[in-house]
C-alpha cells in the first residue's frame, strides 16, 4: 500500500489532457495496490483511478490486463473499464513507466463480510468466468501449483524454519499437491487474487472487482478455491466460518454449476491456494527487513487454512 | 504518506452513521499526512476527508486545530470546515483512537508553481492572518528557533557529521539566530508549514490551504519566511527562484503590508524558517534506518537555502 513515485499537478494535467474526460479537478494518491502506485482523479467529466505500474508487472502484459477489463465491463460484470486515450491507446508513458487511467466504481471493501456479501460474490466470480471464456488473449499462470513451490524450494530452508519450525514442511506438502494436480479442469480467465480488498461492496451487492494483476488462463474451480481461502476464515486462518464458505460456494453454483471432476478436486485445489500464499508470503517474509514500515503476512495463517482444507476439504466440499 | 490503519467498510460506516451526511458509497485511504492516517471518504451527500490522528498530535490540542478550521472556512479562507457530528462533537474516537471528518476541496498540489500561483498564495496567506487574530484559542509554537535548535543540540555530533561535515556548524550559527531573535513582531495564528504540498490550486486560484496541526501562535512575518524558504527554491534548495520570491511577498504585502520592524526581520525570520527544518530533517534522517521504505529528507537542502538568506537577505526583503 503506497504510493512509490511523486506526480505533480502539472505532469498530471498534461497526462489528462491527453484524454476525453475533462480537466483536472483533484487529484489523492491513494493506498493501494502492492505493484504500482494509483490516483483517485476527479475531473470535471468524472472520477477515475490512474494506475502507475511500478514494477512487478511487464507492461508487454498490459494489453491482456486492460483488454480484459474492457471485455468483462462490456458483459456487465462488475470491472472497470479502461479509459482510452483520444488515439485509442489503453495505456501511455510518463516518466518511463506505464500509466493507465481506469473506471472509477463506488463501494467499499469488507472487513467481515456476511453470507449474503459471500453468495453475492460466489455469483459474481462465476459470471465473470462465463464472460471471460471468449476473451481473445490469453496468459500463463506463473502462480499455479508447480510454480508456487518452486518459489517455495528456492528460499533458504534455516530461514523458514526461522518463521516457524512448522514452515519447512510445506516444501514436501506442496510436492504432493503438485503431484495430484489435475491438468484437465474447466479453464477460463481467473482473477486468482480475490481477497476481500479486491472485491468493493454497496450493501449486499457486488460494484466491484478489482486489481486483476494476477488474472491468468487457469481452472475456474481453483479460483473459487483461492477466494475460498480468501474470505471464510478469520484473517490468521484460525477459524473457519461455515455460513460464508457456503454461501460463496452457493452462489457460484447457482450461475454455474460445479462438475463432478471439479467438486471432487476441491480440496485439493483449495490446499493448492494455500501453497501459493504460504510460498509468496514466506519469499515476501524473508525479503523484508524486520523494522521496514511494511506489515509482514504470516505465512502459517496459510498453513492453518491448508491443515484445515487437508482434514475437512472431502466433506466441505460434498 | 501513509494509512496507519485499516479501517474495514463497517467500522467506516458505523463511524459515518454518527454524521449527518448520508450513506457511505466509497472510501480510499489516501497517502497524504505524516502523522496521521486519510481517508477519502464518498457519500450520497457528498465528499469528505476523515482523518485518525496516530501519532505526534494531543488530541488535547484538537480543539485548537479543529476550530481554527471552523473560524477560517467561516472566514471566507480556503480552508476546509470541521463536519461535527450529530451531537455536535468536532472529533470522535474509534478504536481508542481520535478521528475528525472534514470538507473535501477540490485542487491539486503544484509541483511548479508559478510566479501567479505565488502571488496568489501570499495573498490568502495574509487573509488568513487577518482572518485568524480573533480566534479565541491559542497554542504555543514548540517548533520556534530556541525549540529547534533545542532539537538539532540534542541530535548526536558525530551522526550530524556523517550526513554531512557542513551540518554541525548549523548548532552555532542556530544560537547566533535565537540570540537575535525578536520577540516583539506582530502575531496571530500562523500555519508553520505552507509547502505546496498543503496548498491546493485549481488554476491560479488557491482552493485549499490544509494540514494545520503545526499552526500556533506566532510571528505573521516568520509564516511568510516559512512559506518563502518552501516556495522559492527547487527542492535541493540550489537554485532561488526571484520571480516566486518576490511574487509571494508583493501577494501578502497587498493585503497584510509588512512593518519596518518585519521587513527588517525577515532576512532572520527566513534563516529562522531554515533552522527548523534542519533541526527537523536531521532528526528524522537519524531516526529513520537507511533501508526504510521511508524517502529522508535531506537536511542539507535547508541549509543551503539558509546559506542563501544570510548571503543575500538584506537585499532580497528590502
Amino acid at each position: 500500500m503506497a504510493v512509490y513515485t511523486h506526480l505533480g499537478a502539472e505532469d498530471l494535467a498534461e497526462l489528462i489532457g491527453h484524454y476525453d474526460v475533462g480537466d483536472l479537478v483533484s487529484a489523492k494518491g491513494i493506498a493501494e495496490g502492492v505493484s504500482n502506485s494509483n490516483w483517485l482523479i476527479e475531473t470535471t467529466g468524472g472520477r477515475y483511478i490512474l494506475t502507475m505500474y511500478e514494477r512487478r508487472i511487464d507492461t508487454g502484459e498490459l494489453p491482456f490486463f486492460l483488454g480484459l477489463l474492457d471485455h468483462l465491463a462490456e458483459r456487465d460484470c462488475p470491472v472497470p473499464a479502461t479509459i482510452h486515450d483520444r488515439s485509442g491507446a489503453a495505456f501511455r508513458t510518463v516518466d518511463g513507466k506505464a500509466v493507465a487511467l481506469i473506471e472509477f466504481l463506488p463501494g467499499v471493501s469488507p472487513n467481515q463480510p456476511t453470507a449474503t456479501q459471500a453468495q453475492a460474490l460466489g455469483t459474481a466470480l462465476a459470471e465473470m468466468h462465463l464472460a471471460a471464456q471468449d476473451y481473445a488473449l490469453s496468459r500463463e499462470n506463473d502462480l499455479a501449483p508447480v510454480g508456487t513451490l518452486a518459489m517455495l524450494e528456492a528460499l533458504d530452508a534455516d530461514a523458514l524454519a526461522a518463521i516457524d519450525p512448522a514452515l519447512p514442511s510445506a516444501i514436501d506438502r506442496g510436492r504432493e499437491v503438485v503431484a495430484a494436480w489435475p491438468d484437465d479442469l474447466p479453464s477460463s480467465i481467473i482473477h486468482s487474487d480475490l481477497f476481500p480488498d479486491n472485491v468493493l461492496m454497496l450493501g449486499d451487492a457486488v460494484s466491484g472487482m478489482i486489481d486483476f494483476y494476477f488474472a491468468c488462463q487457469g481452472a475456474m474451480a481453483y479460483d473459487l478455491a483461492v477466494t475460498h481461502a480468501a474470505w471464510a476464515f478469520d484473517g490468521t486462518g484460525r477459524t473457519y466460518d461455515p455460513a460464508i464458505g457456503s454461501a460463496l460456494v452457493e452462489g457460484y453454483c447457482a450461475v454455474r454449476p460445479l462438475g463432478d471432476d471439479e467438486r471432487a478436486a476441491m480440496p485439493l485445489l483449495a490446499q493448492a491456494a494455500c501453497l501459493r500464499f504460504v510460498a509468496s508470503r514466506a519469499e515476501d517474509w524473508i525479503e523484508t527487513p524486520a523494522d521496514a514500515l511494511v506489515t509482514r503476512k504470516d505465512p502459517m495463517d496459510f498453513v492453518r487454512r491448508w491443515d484445515f482444507y487437508a482434514e475437512n476439504g472431502a466433506a466441505l466440499f460434498a
